[in-house]
């Protein structure tokens, strides 16, 4: 019977204790300790890392390792690895990858790795005399922020600029540290952080010593100082083009005229329409987040800054862009995105390493290119599906396997149920009927 | 040596085929092969299924499975399943939930379950006759959807409304039949997908039965017909409150309020500054997606879904909301989203079916309500930290693990490193150099 009260030191048990207790407190069968052995690695020592990484450990989560190749990016064809769980999501990457590498491939370029942090504080003084003494302020906080910014100039990277923000609006008092930074490749969390805390220490040191001012105006509360995953200046522009009579797959000059007409017609709905806009930009994250996870790369940071990127003109809107214009036709995207790869999990996932071998150890710029790639590949499969034979032909090829899977059916009933249900409706009832009623007839 | 020229047919080769062509394009390692078959699951039942989830399988990615207890909710203790790869999360979760359990838990309502879809489309004629006719077009679609509508209405779902839209500011004769549905159980994409999908067959089908109509107006293109991922009317509200007095650890009143007073400035900013907003919310995702990863939920549709929930305001902004009101601190958020409990890969894939009977098979409703708890849970830790002790401190010590691991530190190597980084700034670079020269003397 399940006890309904609070359990403490659980983070210090064992692992097998853990497993114990969760068996008995919410009466799983006992073979859940087996069966959660089971997935963990063969390879001992990889084992080990995964089981560092997080707090309460007690098994892995499995989740399908891809790859797809074909990319052609900038001149160069690359693997590509992709890790989802979404049905169809890789099928649609690699048939992108095929079709734009016979049109010339992906053309993609950086706009910028500028990455943000701000030290938010409140201060009671005047704000102008801030300001006026702003420059030598600016001057300390680079001096007690140097052993820490040392070993990141040597990469050349380092703070790039420090603005003094005084935002009354927001709250009284209240001023920023609005500082800019440039993290070559990593993804700089760390370093953004101990540079601002830094900062928050800095500031107070320095207002202390500032002998003839008040009382009042030689402290300020430090409130928070951390990075931003909002990256508007770290960003790249990725595109594909071809003439618009190119655009079939059979060499149809008016399919591809009709695919290229409806194909703009729907991607400028998105940036139109909010209900489309967000689906429309989940289809680029499929890619995107398929390719940060093989990397070993925060989603959760490229998906925040990326929706609010996509905001940022006070409407949310699709990512993407496309046109015909004197019979080109140019399907491209800038995406805003920070992310590393040196340190953090893709230095020391070992199949994030491997992911990096497979992309041929791009540096942070190019990974950055890689994401939008995917996510701009992504975006065509599903817009293209979209315009053409509708989103439900492809998925539910998949998620027939999928149903099939789930009811255990054998190979025999699912070659026989691939050809029963290529015209019709796939569900998971029918598919259940199917294979109670229909097979072996 | 590598052949920049693509490759035809991969994912039709075998797996030991593709594995064999990445090693030699690539110039991998040949035991790289024995190092992807070391991530396979033992249960063979379970690694057919996760191979047959994604196109081009070659292994297993794996992410740390793990729980944290002593989620109160509404009165019931939780265990929760977490994956995620990034180190203090979990921790960080848990220390949250087992915070707010001695203070009266989670708080958590639903505020409403309806999605959306779209079928998108062009008309040439003139508005006001199609919307004079459109209760007739609506019983026809309505007919017309019965086959598909059928099982999802025994189980209290369907088409809500069908509402039409016509929209000339973003397309010339440009219309959507604006579709409301309930899903239950269900996430509910292919079957509102085939809804959307069967509405356009049905439109067209009734606009050319129309005898007496001009021949213009007895067609329609269909643009497209696709669920939406924004689903502002399917969310929860969930919060935690207690008097502003108990908001410390260790029953120190004072300290209380100046955590509810800062804390609650911190939730402000995150309000009305976009490059807090962001970092605020990606905090809340932390959580939500470590479950959302755990019980096979599509993060992608709940990131997208979510954060143009946060800029439906015409401004991105923070999730949460905190106050300090009449002696009692409240902080709440409400997160709108969409997910299922039945099919998709919250059925199929194992450890996802694991998780689910850890939370004792919670319907949508609930898992909902879950979700964003753990958002709330992520949100209060990394808000709690910022204000106090900031991000670093507990970020750098799972940081160091991280890097010990990465540089093969023995037990007893990294022990003295914990000790001796204890009151130090933690970069990998220190850390290399303390294993080089520190360590042993």
């Amino acid at each position: 019977m399940k006890e309904n009260r609070p359990i403490s030191g659980f983070s210090k048990f064992s692992k097998t204790q853990k497993t114990d207790w969760l068996i008995q407190q919410l009466g799983l069968d006992a073979s859940s300790a087996d069966f959660l052995a089971d997935f963990e690695s063969k390879n001992v020592a990889a084992q080990k890392i995964i089981e560092d990484l997080s707090e309460n450990h007690l098994s892995n989560f499995h989740f399908p390792f891809t790859v797809a190749p074909n990319f052609l990016v900038n001149g160069q064809y690359r693997v590509f690895p992709f890790v989802t769980e979404e049905s169809s999501v890789v099928a649609a990457l690699g048939k992108a990858a095929g079709f734009w590498a016979k049109r010339g491939g992906f053309h993609v370029e950086n706009l910028g790795t500028e990455k943000k942090g701000q030290l938010h504080f409140s201060w009671k003084g005047n704000p102008d005399k801030l300001k006026l003494h702003f420059n030598e302020l600016e001057t300390q906080l680079r001096v007690d922020a140097a052993p820490i910014t040392q070993k990141m100039e040597k990469r050349g990277g380092g703070i790039l600029s420090i603005e003094l923000k005084y935002l009354p609006g927001i709250l009284p008092d209240y001023y920023q540290l609005d500082v800019a930074f440039e993290t070559r490749d990593a993804m700089g969390a760390n370093f953004i952080n101990s540079c601002l805390e830094q900062f928050g220490k800095s500031l107070n040191h320095w207002l202390s010593s500032q002998a003839d001012w008040d009382a009042e105006e030689r402290e300020a509360e430090i409130i928070m100082a951390i990075l931003s995953n909002y990256v508007p200046a770290s960003k790249v522009r990725v595109w594909v083009e071809c003439p618009v009579e190119k655009l079939s797959e059979n060499d149809d000059p008016e399919a591809a005229c009709r695919l290229a007409e409806k194909f703009v017609r729907a991607v400028h709905i998105s940036r139109n329409d909010v209900s489309r806009a967000v689906t429309h930009n989940k289809g680029i994250f499929n890619g995107v987040d398929a390719l940060a996870l093989a990397t070993g790369n925060d989603f959760r940071a490229i998906e925040a800054g990326g929706h609010a990127f996509a905001a940022r003109n006070g409407k949310y809107a699709g990512l993407s862009e496309a046109k015909n214009e004197n019979g080109i036709f140019t399907f491209s995207m800038e995406l805003s995105l920070a992310v590393g790869v040196v340190g953090g999990v893709t230095a020391l996932h070992p199949m994030a390493r491997l992911a990096m071998q497979i992309l041929e150890n791009p540096s942070a710029t190019e990974l950055m290119q890689y994401l939008a790639v995917a996510g701009l590949a992504s975006n065509w499969s599903a817009v293209r599906a979209l315009v053409t034979t509708g989103i439900q032909q492809g998925h539910m090829k998949m998620h027939l396997s999928n149903i099939l899977n789930t009811l255990n059916a054998t190979d025999e009933q699912k070659a026989a149920a691939r050809l029963y249900f290529e015209k019709r409706e796939v569900s998971f009832s029918d598919v259940e009927q199917y294979l109670k009623h229909d097979t072996g007839r």
